[in-house]
């Protein structure tokens, strides 16, 4: 037996997962006493079950306690077994210490959640400097890959499609992208100023003049490096880009700021957000499935 | 050697402590990022080093994450040792299931420190089915008594008081405050009926007629007991009682309820607040000075 719990804000995810997997959804009850102290209270039995809890990890500070509590507490009444849905997982920039005395806060959240649960499935992690999340989580930790479905995305919504990685980083994410779309690619460099200041710059697109430029990212937060690369494309003579996503971390003036450069934003919906057209459930559901013996 | 690191908001406290032990402060950098995770560095070398960081756990879910990174940041760095302090212990109350499928959160809190220090300093948590913090800590747990200064604030400012202690659990502690400041104390009964519900009744206080009532407890909060306890008060014909509590968890908004109905809110300085007269620093500092060897 599985149950599916949706920490706040996760509701349509795991009513989407439950579905696709014929689970039962259970209800959390969760609130906040006067002094802020957070209560959770599992209402559905848990015994013997393989317990999931869907809590994407964007602003992760203000999800973190009620996810461990619900976690503990479950382990506590007996689950079979423990896993985290985190469509988005966050704390994985920080991966080294760049000055010294810096927390690496990566290697700190790795420990709470391994602590705490058997199993993490998440999807397109921010892998820079690990190169699996193995390195720095001790649970069971499954990262799907969106690749195939950003690609399907663009087959279904963007003729001639020419696909612009902003820098460096994001070569072989966009490469399996474009790959699996059938398009070319090229990528940027970028140079970084600030946690708001970027300049992208790009090499030669004469080769690709006339073809739609969509500019891919794992994560769309501040805007400034789809900003800058939009700026880079104008200025080759190409028509406004299609920004696409893995995550949508970008706030409600962030994406202003975005609308104004691209022709639209275009992310999955590991982080509920206005630009999510595209569905991460039955990839996930799919993986519990596999993973849990279902 | 040792090093003192106050957590945003606990550089008084953390100013007045390393004063007291003639012991170096550390400095502390944090900032959020635009995606609202954290940053945390110990701009000051923590290597072979005993290191405290002051944060008291008021409102923990904003505090937390911040904290642990610090910690984790020292241990890795080689500090010698991790005390935290914190004045005020959050997660104290929920120390048992009291509805099918709650958290414990008193437990989880617990086992999340101690997976992070060698130490807790804290003053006065709320003990209440738990005989000690070691029932859930597995860390060194030192607790102190805030009730030697409060009595001593009693003896200095208040002629001839009666102690009105709002409800059962307040007995051992308003007795022991009574006993120190040769005063007499009376107890209630309260029925609480939701989070900021309750209803106090007193005992006869025909004996004690002519005396300054002051109601004692552990924490003010929303006020609703202090504000139930006056009321029985001015029924048995008393003048406005001062309120008199270790911690000062109440908001703005409580606060100014609770200055209708006392002539005044006196706490210690367990949590930053307007009504923070008592200082915790040189019996902190002592304790501190005790346990390290300083």
């Amino acid at each position: 037996m599985t149950v599916i719990f949706a920490l706040p804000g996760n509701e349509a995810m795991a009513q989407a997962i439950a579905g696709s997997l014929g689970a039962t959804l259970g209800r959390l009850e969760t609130r906040r006493f006067p002094d802020r102290e957070a209560y959770v209270r599992l209402v559905d039995d848990v015994a013997r079950k393989q317990v999931c809890f869907v809590c994407t990890l964007a602003d992760p500070d203000a999800q973190i306690m009620r996810l461990l509590f619900a976690a503990d507490a479950a382990r506590d009444l007996g689950a079979r077994s423990l896993t985290l849905v985190a469509p988005y997982l966050g704390y994985m920039r920080q991966d080294r210490r760049f000055l010294p005395g810096e927390a690496v806060t990566s290697r700190s959240f790795a420990r709470l959640l391994s602590g705490s649960f058997d199993r993490l499935v998440t999807v397109s992690p921010h892998l820079h400097r690990y190169n699996s999340l193995a390195e720095i989580y001790s649970l069971d930790a499954i990262a799907l890959d969106a690749a195939p479905l950003l690609a399907a995305w663009l087959i279904a919504h963007v003729e001639r499609p020419i696909l612009i990685g902003p820098d460096s980083e994001s070569v072989q994410w966009v490469a399996s992208v474009a790959r699996l779309a059938g398009a070319p690619y090229a990528i940027g460099s970028k140079v970084r100023t600030g946690d708001r200041g970027v300049e992208v710059t790009l090499p030669s697109l004469a080769a690709h003049q006339g073809r739609r430029p969509v500019i891919l990212d794992d994560v769309a937060s501040s805007g400034v490096t789809l900003l800058s690369a939009a700026k880079a494309l104008a200025r080759a003579g190409f028509a406004k880009p299609i920004g696409l996503a893995v995550h949508g971390l970008q706030n409600e003036e962030d994406q202003d700021r975005i609308l104004t450069a691209t022709e639209a934003l275009v992310t999955t919906d590991s982080i509920p957000n206005p630009c999510a057209q595209i569905s991460l459930a039955a990839m996930i559901a799919t993986a519990i499935a596999g993973h849990l013996g279902l």
